[in-house]
């Protein structure tokens, strides 16, 4: 049986949407027919080859995959066809390091990253390893839980390192897919938070999202903005731009939290020491969610508690939605559906 | 009464050795006869008006005084005529606002630093807050008392800020007047210690105080050398240079905290965003301690826990003094004995 | 000048309603002309003197007293006339200890208690240490911040030592006036609540306020119902009984912790150590809060989070409002008005 | 192939050794040729069938062995041939569930414990799942290894979880096979330590490991004693009687912490709520470690941090060296070397 997939197949070409095999479930994977597949970033950064380490061509991209359980291998116990389940960015960790065993999976030496290491959810099929896909709860659409794979907990792993808490303010730099979604999980811990970006439109719609105060970065000056509101005790920036970090951390009261988590393609932000250590500030590198953070982020989504804002696209459609994406003219996040 | 103290008259001349009066104590002040007095780079700074905002002159500098109360004012009960004590950096603070009620006064806004807003410990008196000093205990000498009245509880709070835990590893950049004694607070927390200098003699004294493993940054490459170690869960940087804040990031595992300190001239760090999301890294800033941090390391000491290498110098070579830490010719913190 | 207090001359008598001296404030205490002053169990157990330590004869109960500052003591500055302030049950501790040092107040062996060590609010004046009051926010009325002085900031710090967070299920024990906030706190850290009492009114109260599940522990099985619900990560226990305590710790999943606050009058509950172990629970005890959570708990409320139940009484029924809530006859916090 | 096995047949009558088949390892496991297998309390109570849930018989008890693996299943890939490994109590978990993802395997709901659900280590081979063995590094013996494996991991967890630090205080109770272990862990973390035991001779020991303070509960009160000496941070109770925690808890400082590891045959403590509230304590269940706190103390260990008192015995001693056990006869951890 074949199915149909976007692949990359050079790193200086548009993505190709092939007939492909439906790929066989080995032992402990899963097969599962993708419903919805969000379209993140970093895909673009690994059809570019843009990174250190690139990936193995040809490839499929994607790891906001969400579909249904279709097959299991030999050896899967935890998983049963018919599930409905998501397939992130950790495709497979060791489960014996000390990352693993300590709740940091994230941080694995051997993982395999979906849509990078092993082929994506930009497919109507894809097989991934059983222990690593999430169940998604009833109540979830595919095309909601696909957003919340990856722009979801990431941004809800960012708020919880922060160590963010009532009372506390938060300033979420940049409100599109993630941002929007980091201004809710701010508010679930309880914190007042401030969006930041450069168009009334996203800016409305933070303040529609519950935001206590909105900052036109374009038109103010964010940093006077937000110290004039008493300073953040954590900001979080998901434009990815060195100078935006550094106004970020400007932002800062003492004791404050800045959470990198996007990544600039200038790779260097400049940190202010005196001002870091005077402040006691610290600067927190934060990467994606583990499977317990997805789980919560889907269960916090079932409950009522986040609105996810995405508009759907064909999966032909994929290159002009990258374009989409690199001119910013996408209000969203994009989500193909199959 | 008279007494002689070691005053800065401009921020570029030299200090004047001046015959003043004693200080009286006010209601919430007491009288310290000061024993021994450290020597702090942040004096030389203080002195030549390095920093944005400058001392208001004359003032005399000093912010690790040890010695006796002669004198305690009319309110004060806490403290007591001939009672042992230092006089820190954290020369006074609000006790009411959010960081001094949560057990971070060293971040109050309203704080005076000793030796720098308030007259400090290079003299043969000194007044102070009595609810700010801290109570030498029985056991530990004025000289030992004095450097670790700021070079200790500096480099013991960076090493608790940045959770360092048994069976860790943690590096430690400089091995001079706070880097010996942040390498001894590294290993009282359970870690190994990876030592890193520029010359042998301070490496030869950090395997004296038990360092696991030595490294020579002039002779060497540190990053190569750590990482073939399998890097450093914690790096504290006492080289006040934004290169080797650079070295330590580079040199950490995943999961690793570098922890910033000093302040160099060159006040920006570059970092890279990259490596620190996909490291989960953690950059943190910790200014000096609390009271509460300072008793314990005085108790610590008691305790014979650490060891505290320091040179004495008269209170009238001050000048000579702060040209041999600039010169970097010496070999360890310099305390003036009265 | 003279003012009406209510004070206790035995503890086996009824208190008096008295026409006293208004008291002169010393150097560092602000008189507070009171207008709104809330009614604590701890009141009851201060005029019976119930507890081990008790208060010297006559006094003054009541630690939720709040009002306006009329005069200031000649060493105060932290403090001005015209400000309205909470006067707690923490009315002084040492500011030097480690315990104040380090953020945990509420423990300082030299804390003197409002209403119990010293006079309190159960009057038309109060004098109180100027750093120990805690200013009330525009928009937070006297009657709604004389309940959150006591019941809202010992149930808040419950929640927060909990480390309850979002999409953890949180018990609350007793919806009186000390539960329906602890509910709403634990709402505002990010959990789903379990409300459990024995009436339906109160119960139909948490729905009101935002349960997500109510159980009656006089018509059903607590422990089987949250247990059916999956269990509970956080139980906090208002109903001060030793049996409720332990069906609290039966109804935790692993992982789960137990907040002590209320204080039975059987001092002893029984542990089961065998499933504290292998479920790996904690069962922590909670007092009060710093100053710190109390001005958290004051900028939530003005925030508009939090709803006050209360109902008021007059200075001169406190003898029946005593009454009252030893009758559990009361549907929530009494509050004096003067 | 045969080999020798301690096998219990019923819960009321002696083990037998008996000579079974060598057990093949399945795909996931491997099979170990046993050196040496602690003998841990709970082997006698699986042994007896003393807990609810009972171990089905026939069965293996023995969750320390530590050898050398000799075979490995179809499946495995993290463990070879040659390696030396020790089998602990988590014989298997999930590896998916909220738990094992969190970093807090030991509470798995579907965790598999090793001499109690599958035959342990008393015995001259065994076979274990591969994930969930833990590696013994170069320079820890076997018989060493073996105490480690429970006894050594699971007080090093009650010290971890406990947050003891630098500075504090912690109390041992029982200077057993346990607690000599605690003791060194306690002052690993760098803490000063205070040994409770009833025999001089156990004192003795606590002394030559580095116990600042040694009581004798047969002869003195160590409560009073305790207090005397400031009271304890921490306390660790590893005999396993209620009497024994209830003492425990009442030499806590404020704000100090009890870990309750052992099982006492009278399952309930007395838990003074009075004193729980107003002391601001936590009393923690813990229960055994994960695979990366079993690391951490191999490598403690390898780096010469830990002594481990122990004898040695044969397998087919095994009834002889429960009845020591049980007369408390036995100066320290029994180890069966095969
Ligand atoms: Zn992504
Ligand atoms: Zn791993
Ligand atoms: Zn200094
Ligand atoms: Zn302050
Ligand atoms: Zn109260
Ligand atoms: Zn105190
Ligand atoms: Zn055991
Ligand atoms: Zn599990």
């Amino acid at each position: 049986m074949n199915m149909r997939a976007a692949v990359v197949t050079a790193f200086d070409k548009p993505l190709e949407i092939r007939d492909i095999p439906i790929p066989e479930p080995e032992a402990h994977q899963v097969l599962v027919r993708i419903e919805a597949s969000g379209l993140c970033h970093t895909d673009i950064h690994a059809a570019h080859g843009d990174w250190p380490v690139k990936p193995a061509l040809p490839f499929t991209p994607g790891h906001e995959g969400v579909g249904v359980i279709e097959k299991v291998g030999s050896a899967v116990t935890v998983r049963t066809v018919g599930e409905r389940v998501a397939i992130p960015w950790l495709g497979y960790a060791c489960g014996t390091c000390e990352y693993c065993v300590s709740g940091r999976e994230t941080l694995c030496a051997s993982q395999l990253n979906t849509g990078y290491a092993v082929n994506g959810g930009h497919a109507e099929y894809a097989v991934a390893h059983a222990d690593y896909v999430v169940p998604v709860p009833d109540g979830v659409s595919p095309a909601e839980a696909a957003p919340l794979t990856c722009a979801g907990v990431t941004t809800y792993k960012a708020v919880k390192v922060s160590g963010l808490r009532p009372t506390e303010r938060a300033a979420v730099f940049g409100i599109g897919g993630l941002g929007h979604l980091a201004q809710q999980y701010a508010q679930i811990f309880g914190a007042e938070t401030i969006a930041v970006d450069i168009t009334d439109d996203k800016l409305r719609l933070a303040e529609q999202l519950g935001a206590a105060h909105t900052v036109n970065a374009a038109t103010g000056d964010p940093v006077a903005e937000i110290k004039a509101l008493g300073g953040a005790d954590v900001a979080i920036v998901l434009a990815a731009s060195p100078r935006v970090l550094e106004q970020a951390h400007a932002c800062l009261r003492r004791g404050g939290r800045l959470v990198l988590v996007s990544l600039p393609k200038d790779n260097a932000m400049s940190l202010p020491v005196f001002e870091t250590v005077l402040g006691g500030i610290s600067v927190i590198g934060s990467i994606v969610g583990t499977r317990a953070d997805l789980a919560e982020v889907f269960r916090l989504h079932a409950a009522g508690r986040t609105e996810v804002i995405y508009e759907t696209r064909k999966l032909d459609e994929i290159n002009s939605s990258f374009a989409e994406v690199l001119d910013s003219t996408v209000p969203a996040r994009l989500v193909f559906e199959m």
